[in-house]
């Protein structure tokens, strides 16, 4: 008997059927003697929908007006997944964020949990009851209505996996687990049984949609056991997340992933005097643009190159601060391409293994595919390649092929 | 400069379009120096929608889970309604049910309200906002969400209007104010500037669906001044309910509504002893069905015949239980009619006027239409008639006539 906390998404619940077969599923657990405790995210497209009506009343509404919207369509979800499960006689109540008591501070539209509060949760687990929670939604302890952005519901049922030590942290999704490579883009590609949490968070950081970095995170700090699995076919065993001293069979590298949604922006000629970078990238995180890879090269004597990559969505911004700081920072000319995107590998095993980048930058040569930057971590190697041709594809089966993830398990 | 409330039903939040006319219209209002607090249904049909796919997951859901399902509807209203006065400038705050502090009782869709908090109310009207607050909904003192079940917004509206004192509580609907009689049956009708609260009473009692009898009681106790008016053309003044002392010039017919829900059944032959009428009603009652109009008759010593009317929803469960008591209590027979209707004419003048009765019976003869039971308060004249060819549209026209209620104003 364990004590489980499950999360199913949107398009999980998208219809009547899908419901049904959900609370199938809860039901399966909660036979078989064990505590569950749900979070669920919005019907299918009934966010977008929302969004779609304020805009045309409000182009800028309020994030608090917004939250108030938005945090409907988990209430609509728990409500009918509670109903679904009624009808098949399991005990089950359903509660908002702010029912649960689910506590974040007050920056609506990406409020953060800081707290939760384990009354309820222990009164109604008591009472026997499967618990149905709201994700993607909390309160401010002024009972104002919160929605944790993006991520959310995936953090809703970490944040909850961690304040009660459940036993695990079941994510059901429209994939079946955690794969070397996204299946639509690589041939051959494996499915992981189980993954640290560095590398998910680097691969989920990387654009492998399977899971939010912020839950990854939540996770790893809390230590808790997460499996990612399909909501479809229920029979199939997923990838468990966990912790680096867990894993029996490590491997060097465990998966390849690719991100489009890059901007690289260059500043060339920045005089080399302690601070200068420090004036752009403040300037950039003031703006709340999340700069990822930067590179800096000194050429010639006392004068720098500086190149970075933003979201792709910023770089109008950026590329407007950047020019606001040219004479008083005095470099000579920026440059910009959104025509990129970064190919990664990840593996925790790469920190102790040799060769790994070496392998990566001779089979991408091979490939006559042009390496623009590269960074590296002690679990990853990212390159930026042009967005041309089929170049992203083929770079991503080439490093697949090489690393022979297709015989990983 | 007054402190006015407003509430608009569902269909004049229908579409993006409409909810910028009502923004328009709040706007007004606090522009000429009120303050403002306004109730709202929700949108168009979305509370048909959610019950039906609820219907499909669950035919028997608890009032619970249908409670937290339905209550997102007027959520998305009040979001929807605050974000279009932020995009007009008009400082706003939407706020739930739980959060304005409606608390009511755990009777899940059909709760009562039984304290309106006012520490909210007055913090955000002392900070110049509109407060827009979700109708039909208020949570227990344990923090459940609930539903008022009909007539539920009404009745939010005027429990706020009577908790604050407001100067107003105008409820916008599709029609433009009180009539004479339905302007849909009956030809010449008058809007009436002024109604007294017993008069709406019994007007919304029989079918004039423009208020909900609920939230006239609630006015009426209260003494909260109301105002029916349209939604649509904000430019009529519409109809307002009074007490009756307010009213300047008195008429002694005011109305003639007509109501098709309506069975009656006739029991024969009950023994006349203390209790024995009792113990049918008591029956019923226990069952929640509502008896309206109830006939006795002693034809012969010693053994009655009771008539009495109810909803037609409820024939059969009636029928089930009086046929129960038909052994313990001794009747001979059990009669019912469905193809009813009953016709009424309201007037608070009546209680000092004579032949008020009279003319009715004599229109109603002349008419040949034959009254199968009659029941009169100090305000309404009742009869059944048979619902067959165009016997109610005749009737109601000629009484509308009779009391040339077409020259009312």
């Amino acid at each position: 008997m364990a004590l489980i906390v499950q999360k199913y998404g949107g398009t999980s619940v998208g219809n009547v059927e899908r419901i049904k077969r959900v609370a199938q599923n809860i039901a399966s657990f909660k036979e078989a003697g064990h505590d569950v405790i749900v979070t669920v995210s919005a019907p299918g497209d009934t966010t977008d929908e929302l969004i779609e009506v304020a805009m045309q009343l409000n182009e800028n509404p309020s994030h608090r007006e917004m939250d108030m919207l938005l945090s409907t369509g988990e209430q609509i979800s728990i409500a009918l997944l509670a109903m679904a499960l009624e009808a098949i006689d399991v005990p089950v109540i359903s509660l908002t964020g702010a029912q649960l008591g689910i506590i974040t501070d007050s920056e609506h539209m990406k409020a953060r949990i800081k707290e939760i509060k384990q009354e309820r949760i222990n009164r109604e687990i008591a009472d026997n009851k499967v618990i149905i929670v709201a994700g993607f939604q909390g309160m401010t302890d002024k009972r104002e209505i919160t929605t944790l952005g993006r991520g959310g519901s995936d953090t809703t049922a970490v944040a909850i996996a961690a304040a009660i030590k459940a036993d695990l942290c079941e994510i059901y999704t429209d994939v079946d687990g955690v794969y070397t490579a996204d299946p639509r883009i690589v041939d051959h590609t494996s499915k992981l049984n189980q993954i640290t949490y560095d590398e998910m968070l680097e691969l989920a950081s990387l654009g492998a949609k399977v899971l939010h970095p912020r839950s990854v995170e939540l996770a790893k700090i809390n230590q808790v056991k997460l499996c990612v699995r399909s909501s479809f076919d229920t029979s199939k065993e997923g990838t468990f997340v966990v912790d680096q001293n867990q894993i029996e069979k490590e491997f060097v590298v465990t998966g390849v992933a690719s991100d489009l949604n890059v901007a690289k922006i260059g500043i060339f000629e920045v005089p080399d005097q302690p601070g200068i970078a420090n004036q752009i990238f403040t300037a950039l995180a003031d703006a709340k643009i999340n700069v990822d890879m930067i590179v800096q090269s000194a050429m010639r004597n006392n004068i720098n190159d500086i190149a970075f990559t933003i979201p792709k969505d910023d770089l109008n911004k950026a590329l407007a601060i950047v020019n606001d700081l040219k004479t008083s920072i005095g470099f000579s000319e920026v440059v910009y391409a959104d025509d990129i995107a970064k190919v990664s590998v990840v593996g925790a095993g790469m920190v102790s293994a040799t060769g790994v980048a070496a392998k990566i930058f001779s089979t991408l040569a091979d490939a006559k595919i042009n390496l623009e930057m590269i960074s590296t971590s002690e679990i990853k190697v990212s390159c930026i390649i042009k967005n041309h041709d089929d170049n992203i594809k083929k770079a991503m089966q080439r490093l697949h092929d090489a690393f022979e993830l297709d015989k990983l398990n």
